[in-house]
């Protein structure tokens, strides 16, 4: 058995990691912390089953887990890892704090100096389809953004192929539990409900850095628009990327490379022709679902990419980091 | 025309009278206020097309105004009521501070003490369909609550006939924009959106009080059970109502009853046989529509409600109320 | 392994069967139909990534599986179960076909004559936590309504303590999804969202013959109200249900009786003093949750019960009756 | 007062066009026509308070009408503005079958040879901000579409200035109002509900003609990918558009172009810089609300435009066209 403890366990991401344990196995549920309800149950956190006790981050036995996943903010997730590293846990960490190389790109987007930017170096960005055999001999996983899964996914094969030419454009969409827990006017019901909102567009938001390191350790011109939408709804991004193609690419040849690129991967699925990726194949699943569209009056291709940003953009691929690191099926407690 | 001032323009009540008033002939918006956007325009707190300066509570000109709408929280809107009448002018009260004759049932409620009790006995509770001569001739008008608006105008015909035996159970469906614009994790979009949630049901919710006030009033044994759930909508009140018919009472008296009770009413519309009221009926509007169905085995009748919790339940009415203080056609704005 | 067949996999309680089979590790799907996707995959009927091959229902082989799980509209299952049971096969049927035991009840509510009501006497009420010995001894399940799951386990502890007097209000509200899958102005996106609706209120929805079937086999007076409503999402169903108590009946002592009634069920969670049920708390789950809320004052109790419609109230519960039927834990697949 | 004549009132953008004329002071409705709901009323086929008698298509009595609304699916609409313009009305067409001067385009955009090409000629492209002088003078108006009124609205005043390079990227979200109101599995709640998704993404939409078609009598080079999505909304369009900026454009000089360009239009809002046209920006109005965003690092720009599909997008702005027919003042029941 696999013991896990679960720091932030009353957040969105946390209460995703549990449902998606009652169903694994060979794991086990060491400890759960919370900030806001300490002394209660899971169950008094959210509307569910689970009367898990949830006990103050700082009390966490963290030498007792074998993995610690942490569902904190960024910043604060920083410490918290190197002291389970210390304690002689790996960590799996949910928050931006370890996804970047460069401490100076996480301070410039970030707007905060890296705590511990000593631990940068091991730390493996736990994207299995690029990252495999390195996350499975890491103790420190910095678990991928949830933008930036779908998108790298969505790029990956036309970037390393060099199909690209110029900047790509990335219009993602995104359901609201991507924004966290916390109350704020950006998420009440009333705003969000029968709207819809573009914000940080352009090359501003945070999750863009992650996707350029990425792209560019493939090939290192790659250079996005990013551009994130509100959604009207709990779960699930759809991206819709646009690429101009450099010659010799046509739809069939895009086709290959995907299939090619993506053979035996347990989570990523390519549509066939005819198909277009919405957020319905891919909620409440671990899939990243992708489809493949040329434009060829115009020399372009349209890639659309859908993920649950809870779960391949979260949680779920969090679980598969740790079933890769503990020696499980990777795809355990994910179909 | 009439200068109106409005005390707390940044809430979702204080936009709609804004909307309101925009096709309002007769209105002149002489002040706005707002407590987080002083100094700013109507169109930074809302996407709207408004650009109306919001100055801070405080610096409200009240003198300058003939009628003063209060869209405060409880509590805070006592005081300024009694600023506004000491300044001249008259006020239309959308909390819940001059509901209640009772300043005793007032503090039971709502847990507070009530600043100006002394300004109780001139207070009109403003539902024109039962106190239209009196709100001609008030300078303070407590504007109904949401939940009440629908209720009341739905059972006040049952009641008054004396058809109802025994207690009245009323379950009412509420979509958000009735818990302001306050965020909390009630009001988060990831814990309403996809669900569906009854509280303080039974007898202890705030709004029992002027139910039970109103309709005793009517008949004094008047009693309900009053349970509100939240609807995963931005607008709107369904409230379905069950009441044991005492002898004598089928479908068709209780027709005849409705349709003599509101005959010539503007906004009551009772709906032929065969339709049911639905959110739908009265979302953006200021109808109060209701639907009337017998349940002849058991000797019982359904009674739906709905309104529109913004328009009919709270800033509509109010305008409702203004045209009637201030000589204006009764739906002048409202159609 | 149990080999299983589904007749009407393109509907939504078929999908719902696909994706509990998938981790359902005693299951092996031989066949699954369709009507309008003959020849075409799973994957093609809904964006999910079943790739199964979908058959005409006549072509179902239903001698090759040992269970027929039959997701087709009431009327045309009676037929399938004749011949599926015919060919040898247990089944469970998801329509209305055998779950009313008389043929005149389900003549006068449904509009059709009974095609084999030589197997009525032979058929079982589908609710394990009334009929769990039955179930497993039996070749003929009539999974139970939707709407009734929550009812009947919510009404069943009162009814049986004989805790009530007169009729009980039973409001309920319920997802889209519930509605099924066939295009209808009813369900078409834009008539609902934003939208809320009573339906068939009173004493005429087909799904009050069901309740009063089973809650009189435990007490023969037991009369309802039954108002059903539509809610703007796709899953969940939560009705409210008032119950004019007997006396010398307190909330503690409700609690007492339910704790009693349902201790050790798998799928029946009473909610402790403060919470109340809402649809968070049942959907994607097979638990039906009930909170329990006595009105002092008045003699009443509030009664609020939680299921998931495709789950609990369908696909979930058949899996339940086809784990007691063939041997499986009970809860395999569904926790 | 103006006699007008609504064919196909029954439908999304009849119903709208109603609620329309009931604010408006100059408007008379003549007659209403319904395929579907022949001799009912306006009330029995949406939940409204209009009680306009319904009569069939055939029976309009298309002479008594000063104007004719024509609220048909393509196809059906050509012969009938025939049939309108003989009888000596005006007519304003709400359907795609005069909007092409191309019988050509037409017939390769909606597979359909047009029935009356030799009226293509006298046909005005109803967009205001576009053809102001022409539709004052026009008797038949072809209503723009809804994906086309703010696109062309966010892109004219660059593509006349020369301000881009190259193929334009339209990413468009629409609510499903949009769809009209025929049942169908795409519009089915619960497959839109919860979900998002892409469709005739490329250059293959209806309405890729209109927009190049307008855009291209501007400047003949332009081309855009035009790719709609459903958003699980009932109303409003935001169009999220990419363009390659040519030398010497950056925000300010943007800024000054558009603002230049609607000066004193009265229904296209500019936002200023810091803040993002959403859809709450548009709906229930009959704005077109822009945002404009460069890009700097790339050399792009994005300029996002907001309207409400039904309003600016089809009935608001064929009210704007009659008022501007009939010489009412143009604002006339929009605001």
């Amino acid at each position: 058995m696999v013991k896990v403890g679960i720091v932030g366990a009353s957040g969105y991401t946390g209460i995703e990691l549990v449902k998606i344990f009652a169903r694994h196995p060979q794991v086990e549920i060491t400890f759960a912390t919370s900030d806001s309800y300490v002394g209660k149950q899971l169950s008094d956190a959210f509307p569910c089953a689970y009367d898990i006790p949830l006990i103050a981050h700082e009390a966490a036995p963290l030498a007792e887990a074998d993995v610690v996943f942490l569902a904190l903010p960024h910043g604060a997730s920083a410490d918290f890892a190197k002291r389970a590293l210390d304690a002689g846990a790996s960590v799996i960490d949910l928050s931006a704090d370890f996804r970047l190389h460069d401490a100076a790109v996480y301070e410039k987007f970030y707007g905060l100096k890296h705590h511990v930017p000593e631990l940068l170096p091991q730390a493996v960005y736990g994207l299995p389809e690029l990252h495999r055999e390195q996350i499975k001999n890491s103790k420190l996983i910095a678990n991928p953004g949830c933008y930036p899964t779908g998108v790298i996914l969505g790029l990956a094969p036309i970037v390393r192929a060099g199909a690209n030419d110029g900047t790509i454009i990335v219009d993602s969409k995104s359901g609201v539990s991507g924004a966290g827990r916390k109350p704020s006017l950006t998420t009440h019901f009333v705003e969000v409900y029968d709207n819809f909102a573009p914000y940080n567009i352009g090359r501003v938001h945070r999750h863009l850095s992650e996707m350029e390191q990425e792209l560019r350790e493939i090939r290192e011109n790659a250079t996005l628009i990013f551009s994130p939408h509100l959604l009207p709804v709990n779960r699930g991004i759809l991206s819709t990327m646009y690429v101009k193609l450099s010659d010799g690419w046509d739809e069939q040849a895009l086709r290959e490379l995907y299939a090619d690129t993506y053979r035996g991967e347990p989570f990523v699925r390519i549509l066939p022709s005819g198909q277009i990726a919405s957020l319905a194949h891919s909620v409440y699943t671990n899939y990243c679902v992708i489809s493949i569209h040329a434009v060829p009056d115009v020399g372009q291709a349209i890639i659309c990419a859908s993920i649950d940003n809870l779960v391949k953009g979260a949680s779920g691929q969090a679980v598969q980091n740790m079933n890769l690191m503990f020696g499980c099926s990777e795809t355990t407690a994910l179909l």
